[in-house]
């Protein structure tokens, strides 16, 4: 199935006890397509400025991602400026220029509304609604958010949430959502505003998907290698809604599966900065990981 | 197989946002005992004063828990104050009134001696060592620890680290052992000085086992009536232990479902204050949360 991915185009420039990079691209559209890219073609949507350099376009087009919806806006490419200590579950912002991503409205090119599968990554609530009134064919329609969105937009995302089937959030943000310490309670209230779905993306312990009868936890992989965590989380959403697109299955086993491709294609993203570890991976590292995480969850019965 | 427990026995004071009780029965040793005992009987080893309750030793050998090695001191038991906020994941403490406590020198009854299984609840380092040297003969000895004596008490701890199979550590406590922020890392870490197999209890993330070619990670079983997450993680070293003793296999297989055990008691255990939902707990119930928690993990293969 098609499947469509909205969301910020940068360049980051990223500190961790790992390394130093400046300029390196990234943001929620492009860690999210080029992991959904490995299960097959990607709509992308976003903007860049002027400087944004042609090699990471070529890149995304060799991996079968349409940048027809990707606007090369005058000015400058929105930019991050961050850096990670020596514990990296926290990030720390030293500036956030937006640049051309102040004035993006995403223009959706006409084939495109065709998407059946929809992501929309992390940008303000009421473009991600315009987007949705224009791809209303869509079957499962997906959303991430974050804590600046819960703070300043809660009315407009409160009323997107009503409009999606899967919501992606942190555990951080869930919390802030709903006011509400315990991650379980927390998710059971967010389902009553709205998605089918709740994924619940928790960093080095895993994720949880919530909702419809459906409770399913996968731990992270466990990676010893981390170098630099930007992205991870659009990293498992892209691969989730992959492989969902790619499956076009919405049982209970198979979005059971579509949260561990997204923790395994996630646990390659953090071992190296920018989309360095995704440029290098193979199909069979990704079956290998999975296959893995398999044996490192599973247990059978007892009898006492 | 023989399970010999050794910790302490207190008097809680707890408030919590779902309620607020005064001296009720705690302490390692009690929560580790009473979740042991639905797998097998219990050899206890604590101090009391003589203001201990006898209804809770009452309690204690209804379960099948041997009391020869639960000395009765003179002078007052071993009383912890404390309370939770809205977020459960942290306790605050008020007081800790060590008593009779404070000079605790566990007395092993001669018949205890023959115990294969020991588990050493979170006393001293030092005194762990002593009853370590009691029972040379034992096949399992594990051992639990605090941010205490990683920093009051390291050299000894490192010491008797070395002379057990499994460590039972928290998340927090095994980044202060080794002073890694990464999870995996500091595990791998711990398991170079010494203990075969480190557990790491993660509260409402699960709990993972690492060691000898065996890595597995357990979510949390969802809880979302949590009233009192006092004791959760000696429950969970005492349904462990309980179920390794009962079953006497050490196979990875086994150990793994150890640490499903140890999740299921303990997520029992945080549902009310005290032991007053293991009092009321079943076999059946463990099955059941048992084999929904597998239903929780268990994921099969993808074809791309």
């Amino acid at each position: 199935m098609s499947l469509m991915i909205v969301g910020s185009v940068a360049l980051d420039s990223i500190k961790s006890p790992h390394g130093e990079h400046k300029d390196i691209v990234g943001g929620s559209a492009v860690h999210a397509s080029t992991a959904a890219s490995f299960y097959g073609p990607v709509n992308l949507v976003g903007v860049v400025g002027e400087d944004f350099p042609k090699e990471h376009i070529d890149f995304l087009c060799s991996r079968g991602i349409n940048t027809e919806g990707l606007e090369v806006a005058c000015g400058k490419t929105f930019r991050w400026v961050g850096y990670y200590e020596h514990d990296m579950n926290h990030a720390y912002t030293v500036a956030t220029e937006l640049n051309v991503f102040s004035d993006f409205v995403p223009k959706i090119p006409e084939k495109y509304k065709k998407s059946k599968y929809v992501f929309l990554g992390n940008i303000q609530p009421s473009l991600q609604l315009d987007v949705l009134n224009l791809v209303k064919g869509a079957k499962v329609k997906a959303l991430d958010t974050m804590n600046l969105w819960i703070k300043t937009e809660r009315k407009a995302l409160l009323g997107v949430l009503k409009k999606v089937d899967i919501l992606f959030i942190n555990d951080a943000e869930i919390r802030q959502l709903t006011g509400e310490p315990n991650l379980i309670k927390a998710a059971k209230k967010t389902l009553n505003m709205g998605s089918k779905y709740i994924v619940v993306k928790k960093g080095e312990h895993g994720a949880l998907i919530i909702g419809d009868n459906l409770f399913f936890a996968c731990p992270a992989f466990p990676v010893d290698k981390l170098s630099d965590p930007t992205g991870a989380g659009d990293t498992f959403a892209g691969g989730f809604m992959g492989y969902l697109s790619k499956t076009d299955n919405l049982s209970k086993e198979n979005l059971k599966k579509a949260v561990v491709v997204g923790t395994v294609m996630s646990s390659f993203n953090v071992e190296e900065f920018s989309l360095n570890r995704l440029k290098s991976l193979t199909t069979a590292e990704i079956f290998e990981r999975y296959n893995n995480l398999m044996g490192y969850t599973s247990f059978t019965e007892i009898s006492l």
